[in-house]
């Protein structure tokens, strides 16, 4: 189910009632009921086991791919790649500060020694970077674009600020900002598209009109660069282990990108969650939960005994979506 | 010189008559003239050597000390804790992923341990968090926020927006965003406060009322914490070598603080810049410059071969204030 909706929620609406008061988002997120959790299904789960560390210990990396209507074609591909394991053996190339840790084959763009790719991949056009936006018929949603617009309107007559700095609301870079079944995502009201966020997941493509195959992955490990959102596929979003990718050492040549193999972490082999025996449930805080909704006006209104000053704003990649491991039933 | 401003700027203020198409972020700042570059007074240098890692290479972090009228009691107790060398010797005590590093005493909460602090350090209150804002003299500012403040008026009468909602105009924690001496700010018109980004060093302290004397200092990792801002004291930014910190392993205790001492990472020593014989001369973009303008517009609208959707807006933690060793002169 849809829920988009501005990353900022009134207070007023929240449960007022409650006896307990609970402060922190954590608190918030620790006390919401078994039913604001969502169970994500291992075939919508990429596991990928990166070669051991100088400690001898496994490093695994969970990333959860997004579901419909984004980015299919590219998800498609990805779990062919998986299922042919394609991925095994293949390394982390590039790892740049403050930007993201990128995978693939080192040798993808020589000619002869690249690794051949399994038939039957798609082929994506750009314009699948983005979705229909079916929140068109989301009353809530139309109801605030409604006020944006009549808002823009009126203020090109009293000031001389152009109708998209009022657009853009309380996000830099879109209309409306929101989550959509685990994921940010933003919209201009028709089109609706997976935001690049910490953890975020995209696909690694050359020069337009380029899209990528999926063969090459990244993962965002800094401040959201949302100017890639709309320009690459996001794919999903990394929800155990991103210290794994995060905490690799820099590469120093161009871009990040490392200078020697020796510098390379391999990958050991990429699965789809439902071919890995030894891994947990996940799931996810509803985004359309009320629990949910909370936590986000917690994150954007801190006021437990640490904070003096809640910001009253949040931006969307500031409300990391939680992620637990589930609890295992009757035992 | 206070150059506050909107954090996307108008593409139709820029060079239009250049005859060399600049596209890139970066292409413009290697184009920009060497006075567009201000020295970084080494006496504003805080230079911290990290124990060699696995590999046995020197590890320098370089810390510009923000400058007035912003947290001068806190870099004025970090000046005097560096000459007293008391930071000599003490550790990395926290990663948390997708946040900060922290560094201080280990045994700074252990009483008959903690390691004594020189005299003379000065105790902070809360409001120095923020500084008056000189902006206020500022026509192009005064302008803006009289423009915003007409609109939130009238849209009170036509739409179910709160003035806030309005005012906040494309930040989401603040009226206005912008740039003072090469770091990121904030404002409310009123008021002035530097903000979390990527690499914004800020001072550990314990529950309100207590703010912290600098000798814990932390760095950020990960998507700015922006609701920070005005709850602790930004003290500066890594300008150089924040790979060090970013890339050390997270901590598997609570709140990513290391469980055991030998995760930690020990700091050799602390110097002020103008105590260090083999520092390199530091130079950052001039955030008043016509260049910084133009880089600014570029990173809110890439519309370089790799972009096909500009996304016309850029948040101000996405806009790094450039960094360049300076060109040794007549050598």
């Amino acid at each position: 189910m849809l829920s988009l909706s501005a990353a900022c929620v009134s207070s007023q609406s929240l449960a007022a009632g409650d006896q307990v008061v609970l402060q922190t988002p954590n608190q918030i997120v620790a006390a919401a009921p078994a039913s604001d959790w969502v169970r994500i299904a291992p075939d919508d789960l990429l596991v990928m086991d990166l070669a051991p560390g100088a400690n001898g210990k496994p490093r695994r990396v969970v990333i959860q791919l997004i579901s419909e209507p984004f980015s299919q074609g590219w998800t498609g591909n990805i779990r062919k790649l998986a299922a042919a394991r394609w991925y095994d053996g293949i390394s982390v190339v590039r790892v740049q500060d403050n930007y993201v840790v990128q995978w693939g084959d080192p040798d993808g763009e020589v000619p002869g020694k690249a690794k051949p790719l399994p038939d039957g991949l798609q082929s994506m056009t750009e314009a699948e970077y983005e979705a229909d936006a079916s929140i068109a018929n989301d009353p809530a949603l139309k109801q605030k674009i409604k006020a944006l617009e009549d808002l823009a309107a009126v203020m090109s007559q009293v000031s001389d600020m152009t109708p998209a700095e009022v657009l853009h609301g309380r996000d830099p870079y879109a209309l409306v900002t929101g989550f959509e079944a685990g994921l940010p995502v933003a919209s201009d009201g028709a089109r609706i598209w997976p935001t690049h966020c910490y953890g975020s997941v995209g696909v690694g493509r050359n020069i337009s009109p380029d899209t990528g195959t999926g063969a090459e992955l990244y993962a965002v490990i800094g401040h959201a660069p949302r100017q890639l959102d709309r320009n690459i596929a996001v794919v999903g979003r990394v929800i155990a282990g991103i210290e794994h990718l995060s905490s690799l050492p820099r590469g120093t040549g161009e871009l990040g990108f490392y200078e020697t193999p020796a510098e390379r972490t391999a990958i050991l082999a990429v699965r789809m969650g439902k071919d890995v025996s030894d891994l947990p449930a996940y799931e996810y805080l509803s985004t359309a939960s009320q629990s949910f909704a909370v936590y986000m006006d917690k994150r954007a209104n801190r006021k437990d005994d640490f904070y003096i000053q809640p910001a009253d704003g949040v931006d969307i990649c500031n409300v990391p979506v939680p992620i637990r491991v589930a609890k295992r039933v009757g035992t």
